[in-house]
C-alpha cells in the first residue's frame, strides 16, 4: 500500500468527484470490502468510509479484491462509530432489504440517484449507509438516515452480497450523471465510411444480373418480391463501402469462380 | 446437488419466466460462476449456461458462491462450443468492455434491457455473451452476436468483474420490466420468426464452403478475418426464417446456376 503504482493513483485523482460517501458499517470479510472498492472506482467514486470493520486494517484481502482500486482503500476513512462517520454529510440514505416498520421516506436505486445528482450539484453532502454481511444494519443506524434505499429485487430470492449492493447504487449513480452514454443504438464500423447509394445500387445490380443468369429470378410474377426481399436485407445491414466490395467479391467468386484453383492441382 | 433445499428449489421454480439466457464462455473461477448464478437469482433469471467452464464440473466453490442459487448451477446447459450454447436462440448480444473494430450495432445495457423486454414479450429467444476472467470474449465469439452491449464505467477504471457484469445486465432487465416501457417500432418480418442461430450457422457455412470452391478464401492469414466479416455483415440483418431460406436459394443460384434456362431456349 506504501507505493501504489502510479497509473492507478492517476486513475484515483481523475476520477475525484464529490460523488456520495459509501459507508460500510462493520464490513466482515476483507473480499467484500475490496471488491466494493473496485466497483466505486467503476462508477468514479472515491469517498469510502469503514464502520469498525472486522480483523486488522489494512487488510492484505481487500487489496486483493480490489484489483488495482488499492488507493481508494489507503484513503477510506475508518470511524468507531455510525455517527463519526456521517458527521459532515446532508442526507444519509440507508440501504436495507426489509422495510421495517419506520416512519421514513422509501426510495428504490434509480429514484435516489436522481436525487442524489441534483443534491451533489447544489453543493449539498450525500452517502449511503450498508450493514454487514450477516445482520445488515442495526436499526440505531437506521434511526441515523433519512431515507431508506431499496433494490427491487426478485421477492423469492432477495439477498444481495454486500459488494453487489454497492455496485447497483453507484453504477445508479453513475448512470444518472451526464456522462456519454450511446443513447440509442449506433454501429460502429472499421472506421470506413457507410455505403452511398450508387455503391449499394451497383452491387444490387451485380447480384441481381448473376441471379438472372442463374435462373434464380426465373418467375416472372415472383421476380420484383424477390428482388425487394433481397434488396431489404441488405439495406439493413447499412453496409460500409469495404462491406460492398467484400460482397461484390464473394458474387464474383460464387458465380464465376474467378479463383478457383486448377482441377487436381 | 442431489437434494437442495425445497425453500430453494420453490424459489427457482417462482423465478422460472423466460428471460435471457446468460451464457459464460470458458469461466475460469468456481466463485465468479456461483456469483453470477445468484445475481441472476436475484434478478429472477434462471437459464444459466456454461461454455467449456475451467476445471471440475459441478464445482464446490461455485456452489458455496452461489449462496443457496445451487438448484441453478445444477441445471445449468454445459456447452462443449458457443455455437451449440447459442443453437436455440433468435438475438445474441456480447459483453465487451473494448469497443473493437466491428461492424456492429452497439448499445448500452439500460438500452439493451428494454429491447430485450420487447423481443421476449413478442416470442423471441435472447442470450447474453460473457467472456472469461482474463480475455474476454474471442473475436469468433463476439462474430456470433448480433449486437455488441457495453456498461458505460469509468473510462479511467472500466474493469468489471465477471459477476459484476452479470449482475448489471440482469439488474437492468428487471427494472425494464417493472416500469412501462414506450411502444417502438419493431421490425416485421413477413409475420415470420427470426432465424436461429442454428439456421444462420447452417447458411454460413453453405456459403463459406462454396467460398471455399470458388477460390476466395485462398489466402489462409486472411481467411479467418474474411469470415467474421461476412458473418458479421448478415448477423447485423438479423434475418428470418424465410429470409435465410431465401439467401440459400441465391447461393444455390449462384454457384450451381441449378435454374439456369438452356442456352438459346
Amino acid at each position: 500500500m506504501a507505493n501504489p503504482q502510479p497509473s492507478k493513483r492517476k486513475a484515483l485523482e481523475r476520477t475525484e468527484g464529490g460523488g456520495p460517501a459509501i459507508i460500510l458499517v462493520k464490513p466482515q470479510l476483507g473480499e467484500n470490502i475490496g471488491m466494493a472498492a473496485r466497483a466505486m472506482m467503476n462508477c468514479a467514486l472515491t469517498d469510502l468510509r469503514l464502520v469498525r470493520p472486522r480483523g486488522k486494517w489494512p487488510n492484505a484481502k481487500a487489496i486483493s479484491a480490489s484489483v488495482g482500486a488499492h488507493p481508494l482503500l489507503e484513503k477510506a476513512g475508518i470511524f468507531d462509530s455510525t455517527e463519526e462517520a456521517i458527521a459532515d454529510l446532508q442526507r444519509v440514505a440507508a440501504t436495507t432489504a426489509r422495510l421495517r416498520d419506520m416512519a421514513k421516506d422509501v426510495i428504490d436505486a434509480r429514484g435516489w440517484a436522481t436525487e442524489a445528482r441534483q443534491g451533489v450539484a447544489a453543493g449539498e453532502k450525500w452517502g449511503v449507509l450498508f450493514g454487514g454481511e450477516r445482520a445488515g444494519l442495526h436499526n440505531d443506524d437506521l434511526a441515523l438516515a433519512d431515507t431508506l434505499l431499496t433494490i427491487p429485487t426478485n421477492p423469492a430470492f432477495s439477498s444481495l452480497n454486500l459488494a453487489q449492493t454497492v455496485l447497483l447504487i453507484s453504477y445508479e449513480w453513475r448512470m444518472a450523471g451526464d456522462i456519454e452514454v450511446p443513447k440509442e443504438t449506433r454501429r460502429k464500423g472499421f472506421g470506413a465510411r457507410l455505403a452511398t447509394q450508387e455503391e449499394l445500387v451497383g452491387f444490387y445490380e451485380h447480384l441481381e444480373g448473376e441471379l438472372e443468369a442463374g435462373g434464380f429470378l426465373r418467375v416472372a410474377e415472383k421476380r420484383p418480391r424477390m428482388i425487394r426481399n433481397i434488396r431489404n436485407i441488405f439495406n439493413r445491414a447499412r453496409l460500409n463501402e469495404q462491406e460492398v466490395r467484400t460482397l461484390r467479391g464473394v458474387i464474383v467468386a460464387l458465380a464465376e469462380k474467378k479463383w478457383r484453383r486448377p482441377e487436381n492441382s
